[in-house]
Order: structure tokens, then sequence, then C-alpha cells
């Protein structure tokens, strides 16, 4: 059973464990700081598919398989899988989940999705409904950059703060009571808008997000900074980093040498052309599942706070004038030896 | 808490109840056999916006506020907001949730999102994580056809087995202990895809996913077609509710004369020119919202099996020449003296 905190957070009376995880990413982040972490490494875009979209799909199968391969769990042993992405109608994750015939249910919160999935998921674990949940998501750069942008052949030039949506995708599998870092608190997110309306400037319009869910996660949960070993953001990059410290100051909260966002761990901003960092779904989900998971596991971190941030426009909403609603769910990964 | 019946489904400790429901539907649906029981008929489909996408969003936002005021509760009492549609990124769901600062998560199911959503409002209630959910799906004519078909100044003509999409929202809000018809049981879908590939012909794509469902909810929870006053699916329309009668048939249940389909029941198809019936998000949630809720309410259906269906493609997965994966989520609900 489940406690609610405050007005958006919540615990666990038996945290679910993540048991394992799986990630595949693209050659471009096979070549950055965390290359040599991830599972499988993508020799090209395809993936062996005739489009970018089929690649997508079978990223997030594939990790979804590969982290199932690692506990030995048959499909059909698994309660329930999650899963979402950034396509429109979600599709890299519904064509994914035709081929495991697992019962499903569909998510969308855009590049929150992994904290979105583990809260889900953790939720009907504790709530006594699954014994086992295998939740994915991912991104791609390709399938990304020409349905919310431009044709990627029409080689726009990009603004300095725009970010490089991650090739990737990340898998983990939950379970009740069993060995692995456990889930013990999170928080859901309100959308927040506070204006930005040009879809290259992502960091600076989720930032805001970031900190209203971070703000409220202490709130609620009566934890403070000083709580956590690693406070980490899902794809703020640069620009949005810098807006979340800024704005957590102004609010009292001084997020100091323990902050970092996926976006910026992703790439090395220096050598490789991303302009601002990383962002999409696969971002949180690669950088979570190849390094920070493990650094969990091996009692490194002991207890990490991850806010996985949420663009919600669509092309359709941008070429209307619309601004970009937002959002940031979070959820507290301890390691086990605490839980 | 929750408790697993067999591979898909579960029930409840306590079952949750469906305190209110509220509505929204565009003139046509208005003309239709229910358009007397719908809380609010829009004069035209703008609903006062700039654009349809708006008018969308809004009907919405406003039938998700509209059910809060018939029961008196502040949006800051409701715990989680959930909420779907079938635009690109559901951002009718999110610019509504932009105006209610309620916790949300985003779900996608296509036109089986009213029935996910209660799955998973429920399983918050009864998991402990939550008092009061607040749900609300949608879906409009105009924004769909111009996104999943063709522009509508094109008038392209349409196939005879082709669905008319509901210009509709529906609400519902969820409870604790509280009066009112509860949700005793559901049954959470798999993946189906016999293989269709004509975005045209969703009714067809959709009954194999339908039949799967019904059929392991029955084997699961040892009920059968007798077991229900009702049996209702999302949007079948004409030729996938034939589809799934036949195809229950050859499994050896006969779903006789309880079984109806929201697609049919929203129109009068032999007057209004909607071809097959009815279809998407809106479908189901206008007609359960408007008309079967009620006569749960009232004691005229005791038990009622609804089946919401969702076809999972998109345009660009269509136009890639892929198949149509579709799911169906099917929830049991039940008059509050059986409770």
């Amino acid at each position: 059973m489940g406690e609610k905190l405050g007005r958006q957070s919540f615990c666990f009376a038996n945290p679910p464990a993540i048991v394992t995880v799986a990630n595949i990413v693209g050659p471009m982040e096979g070549q950055g700081p965390l290359g040599s972490q991830f599972d499988w490494v993508m020799d090209d875009l395809l993936f062996g598919e005739q489009t970018w979209e089929r690649a997508e799909s079978k990223m997030l199968r594939e990790s979804a398989k590969l982290a199932l391969r690692k506990i030995n769990w048959q499909p059909q042993e698994v309660d329930y899988f999650l899963a979402g992405d950034l396509l429109n109608q979600i599709t890299s994750a519904n064509f994914a989940a035709r081929g495991l015939e697992v019962p499903f249910l569909g998510l969308f919160g855009a590049c929150s999705t992994l904290a979105e999935s583990i809260i889900v998921g953790s939720m009907l674990i504790d709530g006594g409904f699954a014994g086992r949940v295998l939740l994915a998501c991912s991104s791609h750069h390709n399938t990304a950059e020409r349905q919310f942008r431009f044709p990627l052949e029409q080689g726009v030039q990009r603004p300095p703060f725009a970010q490089w949506t991650v090739t990737g995708s990340g898998a983990a599998a939950l379970a009740a009571k069993s060995a692995g870092p456990v889930i013990t608190m999170g928080t859901v997110g309100k959308v927040v808008d506070l204006g930005i309306s040009d879809p290259n400037n992502m960091g600076a319009a989720m930032a805001p997000a970031a900190a209203d869910t971070l703000i409220s996660h202490f709130q609620d949960t009566g934890t403070d900074p000083s709580s956590y070993d690693l406070i980490l953001t899902g794809d703020l990059g640069a620009v949005g980093s810098a807006a979340l410290k800024d704005l957590m100051e102004k609010q009292g909260f001084q997020l100091g040498g323990k902050y970092n966002d996926c976006g910026l761990l992703i790439y090395d901003l220096k050598k490789q052309d991303v302009h601002a960092g990383g962002s999409g779904c696969g971002c949180s989900a690669a950088v979570f599942t190849a390094s920070v998971f493990k650094q969990v596991q091996e009692g490194k971190y002991r207890k990490v706070l991850l806010a996985a941030t949420g663009a919600l426009m669509s092309p359709t909403s941008s070429q209307q004038g619309e601004t970009i609603p937002c959002i940031a769910h979070a959820v507290v990964v301890e390691s086990a030896a605490l839980g």
C-alpha cells in the first residue's frame, strides 16, 4: 500500500526494486563520455531496418527484451509492460509491445516518460496489482528531428541553445521484494508553462517545471538537497540546468555540486557538436540505466533523486502559436542496503 | 490493495466509486439518439476558439471542470489528473492539464484511453496512492481527420466501412469509499495485430483485440457473457462489431442481445451520414458518461463490462506500410447496491 506525502508526493509500504536495466544507444552516444557503459551501441541509425521509425521501435523492444534476458524472466512472467516515446501516437512503444504479448499500458510524458513509467510501475507493484513490471522508453535523433522540426536533408542551422535528441532507449525490470536498488518515493508533476514558445529552447521551457517538482518534492517529503547524493534532471541541457539552479536558489534551495543533468552527461559538449546537450526520452533513460543505476547498485550513490523533464507541445501546437506546457516527474532511487 | 486474476485481470479490495461524470459533444452528436442526455452540446466545432485543436483541448478541460463542479470538488482536492487523446503528443490533454494545477499523468491508448484511465485511476486509489482521481479524454472529428487522414477541405470520399470520429469529451471523478457505481474488476489488453493496414478499416483491425481482451477477461475472472447486463465495446462500429461477434462465437462465447458498441449508439446510422458508426476516444467517453453510467446509477444495469478499443497506428506508420497494432482495455462497472 502506498501513502501520500503532501500535495504531489508518495512513498511505498514495500519499496519496489529495480531488478535490472538495459539500454541501446546510437553511434554518437557511443562516442560520448558514457560510451563504454552502454549495453549495446548501434553501428548506424537504421539498426538493420528500412526506416528510422522502425529502428527506434526495435531499440525500445530490444532493450526491453535484453533486460528480461539479463534476469532470465520470460515475457509471460511479466504482469505489465509500460512504455512510451516521443513519436506521434507513441508508435515506437506500441509496435514494441506488439511483439511482447504482455498486458500493455501506454504512457505519454514526452522526455519525462522514464520517471512516469517508474512511478506508475512502482504504484502497480506496491498496490498489489503486479509482481513484475517491465518498462521502456526511447528517442531517436532522426525520427524526432523530422517530426518536431525540419527534414534532416534540409540542413537547417540550429541555434546555440538547441539540444540534440538522444538516439537511445532504456528499459528496467521492477519487482516486489527483490534484490536491487529500491524506489522509495516519488513526486508527480503538475503542468507548468511560463510562456516560452520556441521549440528549439526546451531547456529553458522545462526548467520551471523541474523547479516546481523539486521544490514540491522537498516540501512534501521533508527532504532537502543535502538528503541526496545526486540530484539529476532528465534533459535540461546547459541552458535549462543553469536556469534551474537560478530558480532553485531564488527559492532558497542550493543544488550545488550534487546536481547534474543527463543531457550534460551523455555527450562531451566541448568535442561533440550537440550545442546545449542531449534531450529526448532516451536521454534520461540511457544515462540512468547505463551509469546512475550501476552507481546506486555499487553503493557509490546511496540516494538519488531523478527528475525527468518533458516538453508537452506538438509541432501543430507550436505552429498555432501555443507556448510549451512542461512537466517533471521525480523518483527517489536508493541502494538496497538502505531499503 | 489489488489482487491479480489470471494473466491480465485484477480486482480491488475496496472497489473505487465513480462519483460523477460529465461530457461535452459536438452538434452532430447532439442530433444523434443520445442527444438529450449529454451535459453540453457545442453550437459549432470551434467552441469559441480559433482552431479545432484548441476547441478539443477546451472540451477536455471543460468536461473535467464540469465533473468537479457537479460534486463541488476543488482542483486542489484532486490527487491526480489522468488524461489522454488522439492528437500527436496528446496535446488536448496536456493543455487541459495546464489549467488545472493537479498532478498529471498522461496516458496514450488511442480510443481505449477511457478504460485505460479508469484502470490506472482505480489502481492508484485502491493501492493507497490517491483518494480522489479526475480523468478525461477527448476526440474531435476535424482534428483527427486532418491529422490521420486528409485535409477536410479536400473532400475525400470515405469508404463504406469507414467510421466517423466523434467530437466529444468525457470526464469522470473517482474516489475511495464513496457513493456511486463502483469499479470492481478490469482487464489490461495486450497489443494484437492481425495484419490489417487500411487506416479506414479500424473496426475490423480492432475486433481481434477486443475479442482477445474479452476472452481473457472471462477466463481470468471466471465470468461469461451471462454474468453481465451489458457488454459494451468502445468504437468497433458496424463492421468491427459484427466481426467481434463472429470471433467470439468461434471461441464459444455468445455475446447475444447483451452486446452493443458505443460507435453504434452515438449516431443514427440510418439517418446520419457516418457510414459504419462512431470512433475516437470521445466515442466511448461520451456514450459511457452520458448514457451507460446513468443507467448503472439508476440500477437499470447492475453489472456492465466496458471494453474500449484502440488502434495504435500513426499516419507515419501507415505510410511506411505497417499494419495496425490494436488494444482493448476492459473495466467492470457495477451499481453501488452490489458494491
